[in-house]
């Protein structure tokens, strides 16, 4: 089956800090011309960071574009010209102070494809050592040690909600065989 | 700690028929004003397709966003006032052709909260019985029948590549067992 939808036409609507919106005139292998909204983002890293085999760090920031405050692995946007393995290093240390002696990628992962561009690298973050955080001027975050018992029952009751840190906890429960 | 960011000012800079871009200034709690870029959608469902204790049931489809197909779990946007259970079954048939007889609530999470407002409800349908396919005009799919252990496989060496479908799957995977 053929799927390969051919831009017509590209119109950038909005140029924004973090993301911009563009307008794609598509069109589709049957021959119909439809339109579709993108979000550009740059792409960003995510990262499991393991205290120890029982015992993950996690960050509770709030977030506006969902209205309240979140439990989630560490994460940021990837700077111009930076490596995925560079800036997971980087964005460990900025929001949780620790550094890894061992960071490696398990996997990708588009979070919107329906709409956004966005591509996310998850990392494994081990042999850590602590330090202080230095959060960017505009985050404020809580750190929170969890057992890693507790991610599957914490996905099925809502206390963990955010789609990054499910996919990437329970990759990591599988890899560490739990 | 308290995290509440409080809304300032609040600008709609374009609305569109998926996603609208929308310019928020908060207040954060040190004082800070910052602005954030926020996508409002209406909210989603995916839809995780048992067609039996060993076979999970698949859709690939051309992305315009990343600019490539992905496997997907069977997915879509809520219809305005539509509630998740129902648009999980219209989304099923539509998609897929299957209705289920089981159709139950797994979890619900943020696909990218750092900037969209979109959650995605994931329900867990079972005892299918097979139909007719109505995708809507904008969308062309195939179905992928499979094995659910070939699951964890797919998401490491980067077959599946969509955080929705990596997460919906590996919660299944756990409540059945595998």
């Amino acid at each position: 089956m053929e799927f390969e939808e051919s831009t017509v036409e590209s119109e950038l609507i909005y140029k924004g800090r973090v993301v911009s919106l563009r307008l794609d005139t598509v069109q589709l292998a049957n021959g119909r011309t439809v339109t579709r909204e993108i979000v550009q983002h740059r792409g960003a890293v995510a990262i499991v960071p393991l205290l120890d085999n029982s015992t993950v760090l996690l960050v509770r920031q709030y977030r506006q574009a969902v209205g309240e405050a979140l439990l989630e692995i560490p994460a940021g946007t990837l700077e111009e010209n930076e490596s995925p393995e560079t800036c997971a290093i980087r964005e460990l240390e900025e929001e949780t102070g620790y550094t890894a002696k061992l960071m490696q990628p398990m996997f990708s992962q588009y979070l919107a494809p329906g709409y956004s561009q966005e591509v996310l690298h998850v990392f494994l973050a081990e042999e850590l050592s602590e330090g202080s955080a230095r959060p960017e001027e505009d985050e404020q975050l809580e750190l929170v040690e969890t057992p890693v018992s507790e991610v599957a029952p914490m996905v099925l009751d809502g206390r963990i909600r955010d789609a990054k840190t499910i996919a990437g906890l329970l990759v990591t429960l599988r890899l560490l065989g739990k």
